[in-house]
């Protein structure tokens, strides 16, 4: 047994965090932003997703991953939220992108000027089942425009954030992990665990 | 102890089924469509509502309900489609009509001419805890209009069901009560509790 820590003075997390995912390319951006701040693991698990609000959406599925995983885990969850749509499709927007494509998403905003959007991402970590996860949100302003870019990753290629003439999906990864959701969430991530000082019991080889 | 029913041929049910519902519009078109074909009382449970495909949803909820209600349970679930939007906002409706109201769901098919839509009930009855769900399901075509009618209950007024000149909203109830998608899932689930002959055990008095 073996113990990994920088400072070993907060709670022992009986094995790394399991970030649980069935999404490569958020892995990927993941691995990028987090480097090897937080030891973790990535899993699938089918869990099942709420309807709701974000933030309990995310805790929900907390929950019901540390039961799974019986031990501690990272969960994420991407809204993109129109604004003339009071927030949605938010939560909503896989299954909206799924059906509608690009340009059925861009079309719901067809009866309004105001374009404005924000991705919100959710980050919930709990250390393990019954305890109450910790919620991290990271917000990006930004509007929507018709798809440019690759296309490959989600709705990346039609969300431009505010100060960029670039979408998403046009600029490259470093750029987008200095301003996205994504990165923001992840950022509030690590000073947690900077300031929480878990300590990772491992077996040793 | 006293059995109620009047084949007595079938499974025998230690209570009444408990309709799941907390919408008293809802409770009330059950109870006029349903007269007392089967043994019923309402119960309000706060359960989780998942993302997916409405037949799923419908599923997991009366499963959750049958674990908290330890006895037979029916959960009702209403979609409205959109057929330029993929059957979106389909199980998401709720929200959608709560943050948009009216006038912004009627916006959100500004992009095409097809306002054709349906309204989808659906129906779970399980027999108890751990008991498959079976799942019956009600579909009214028709088509979106600028709200007419009434607006106490939920887009009533913005259905204009394929055929009429009124919105479900104008229609008088007796009228709606025949071709409504509710009424076309429950005829489904009095069908199905006249061939299985279920028997219900009540504590006599």
């Amino acid at each position: 047994m073996a113990l990994l820590g920088a400072r070993g003075s907060g709670l022992v997390l009986p094995k790394p965090v399991t970030f649980v995912t069935g999404n490569a390319k958020k892995l990927e951006e993941v691995r990028a932003i987090l480097g090897s701040s937080i030891p973790f693991q990535s899993l699938r698990l089918d869990l099942p997703e709420l309807q709701g609000e974000p933030e309990e959406i995310s805790k929900e599925k907390a929950k019901l991953a540390a039961l799974q995983v019986n031990g501690p885990v990272l969960v994420e969850d991407t809204c993109l939220c129109f604004n003339a749509l009071k927030g949605l499709p938010g939560p909503y927007i896989k299954w909206f992108l799924q059906k509608l494509g690009h340009e059925g998403l861009y079309n719901l905003l067809m009866a309004y000027e105001d374009k404005s959007a924000y991705a919100l991402c959710s980050f919930s970590f709990s250390t393990g089942p019954s305890v109450e996860p910790i919620t991290f949100l990271g917000k990006t302003p930004g509007k929507i425009v018709p798809a440019r870019g690759p296309t490959d990753f989600g709705w990346d290629a039609m969300f431009q954030p505010d100060g960029y003439d670039q979408t998403y999906a046009e600029m490259p990864k470093e750029e987008k992990n200095k301003i996205s959701h994504r990165s923001r969430a992840l950022a509030l991530v690590k000073s947690h665990f900077a300031e929480a000082g878990y300590t990772f019991q491992t077996n040793s080889l």
